[in-house]
């Protein structure tokens, strides 16, 4: 199941984009991270290795480590710094997916039963603690306050985003405003504080911190429009990702904002119906697919996703052309067209 | 209900040792950090301070904060650094009991619906992860990264010693070393993290952080063994503080650890039922006083956090008289004898 959406409209001439690049220019330094990775989510409570390396390992894209290893390459950075701090970057992401996975009481993830599925929410609310502590023991290693800054203030934030989206939950009235709040917090912010990190290590000067933290957080509400659009769109159960996730929880994300915009008064009854009261019945899921259908509302999503990808893209602008820009303006394109 | 014990034992002849010089001398400091831990739980997301303000607002006793501030001024430290840093602990504190009030599906703390009973896990989780956040954003503001390399290790071994709890819950064949090993960890590492920054604040010697490390951590523990015991024994129904919490989690602490282990097979077969498999009769709690009471369970749990307590005593030999060192002596003294 799965509406039909071109997602391909804005490839251009060029072959199929791809992460190949990203990942072949940064597969020794991510070799580096994930070794960093293990060694440090190493505790004598054997639990905790146990169910950090469930998810660690679950085959995660390690998107976030890979975009500060490149921005810090194409930065000119020689040195090794930026190891730990993609390390560290990653150990806040995986706390707050062990976090999230409890809140929306989710069963699978990346097509793997998710920890708390498997251990129960205390230890993945525990685990998740000690994951951050040691994010921070990362970067104390690191010895950079700047970097302590940027990323104690995204920690900050994305919290704060998570609790937003929790108000804004089941509610249909959301705006596109309170919905891109949630996700340039939730979402945006730890892209944006990997992204600003390849220059900061690198000692570059602001304006090129800013031009990276700017391309950072484009890319990642990009990255959360497609992932929302694709919960309604995905053409294959590919990586896990399966149709209906969000219509099933609730979630309030832009197809729907739009979609309950635009409709009709016996079309919003249905999406309050479904998902504020989450009283569902085997069609709705359809249903609810069709009507994003009828009202555009997966493909002006993904316009949206373009609009901002061209903000990412103009922030590169800075820098000279180099394997690795080229290697980040693929992502950027890659995102747009991924069916996962 | 609660057993007789008399916990007034190492007294001597001073009079009824209390809280009051600790909280005297560090009013005014005090008032600083209660100040800074306003403005800084504050966000735009208006659930967050509403949830946060709750648990912190709701009296409790700041020990944390206290016994930092403490130190410092018996260190001699003139200058403003430890209100910030106690504002941090007090936030690192607050993070794990929104969390431990989750993972032990609690629905009072000192009298008050926790915040989980109120908003629910999800908001819980999400907040304690912000103030989690916010400590180390007010740790950054400090500056020093010896600073942070002390917090963010305890942070760690907090959760490590959270996860090792789990994994002895409801295990009735758990040692006293098993024990004695969580709560080194989930309660007394804070505190002597705590203790020892106000030696470090004050740039004393090594020696000097050393035996305030030593002071935190040997009274944290005589704390938890109190608790512990007052779970059983509480005089009366102070402060929120109801007995027979523990038990009905199953909860495996030291009076019952030492029940256990000097009880007939008749009695191990009452703590498996009732602490193991959870099976609970209206009795059974003033069953369970009973067999701590034949075995001088709650008696010599109090004698080891008499033990511990002289040890958190003699670490403080080494600073001279002062009215901040006769507090902390008292504040030693006022553990063994509190009723709540």
């Amino acid at each position: 199941m799965g509406a039909v959406v071109d997602m391909d409209s804005t490839r251009g001439k060029s072959p199929q984009p791809s992460l190949e690049d990203l990942q072949r220019l940064t597969a020794g330094d991510l070799n580096a991270v994930n070794a960093l990775i293990l060694r440090h989510m190493h505790s004598p409570v054997a639990l905790i290795p146990e169910l950090a390396g469930h998810i660690i390992a679950a085959g995660g894209k390690r998107l976030r480590p890979m975009l500060l290893l490149a921005c810090a390459r194409m930065c000119g950075y020689r040195g090794e710094r930026h190891v730990g701090l993609a390390a560290a970057v990653e150990f806040i992401h995986t706390a707050t997916l062990l976090h999230d996975d409890v809140v929306d009481e989710s069963g699978l993830r990346r097509g793997l039963a998710t920890a708390n599925a498997v251990w129960g929410n205390k230890p993945s609310v525990l685990v998740g603690d000690f994951l951050f502590s040691r994010a921070f023991q990362l970067m104390v290693m690191d010895g950079s306050l700047d970097v302590l800054a940027i990323l104690s203030e995204a920690s900050a934030v994305i919290a704060e985003g998570e609790v937003l989206q929790l108000t804004t939950a089941n509610d249909t009235e959301t705006s596109e405003t309170q919905y891109l709040d949630v996700i340039r917090s939730k979402t945006a912010k730890l892209f944006a504080a990997a992204t600003r990190l390849g220059a900061v290590v690198s000692g570059r000067p602001k304006v090129e911190e800013e031009a990276l933290e700017t391309f950072g957080a484009n890319l990642g509400i990009a990255f959360q429009l497609v992932d929302d659009v694709l919960d309604y769109a995905s053409r294959a159960a590919t990586m896990g990702k399966s149709v209906g996730d969000d219509f099933r929880d609730g979630k309030i994300t832009l197809p729907v904002v739009l979609a309950f915009r635009r409709g009709a008064a016996e079309e919003q009854d249905f999406w309050r119906r479904t998902l504020e009261r989450l009283e569902q019945e085997p069609d709705d899921l359809e249903r609810a697919i069709a009507l994003l259908d009828r009202h555009g509302a997966l493909d002006d999503a993904l316009d949206r996703a373009r609009h901002f990808s061209a903000l990412a893209r103009d922030a590169l602008d800075l820098f000279p052309a180099c394997p690795e820009k080229g290697a980040l303006l693929d992502a950027i394109a890659f995102n747009l067209q991924r069916s996962y």
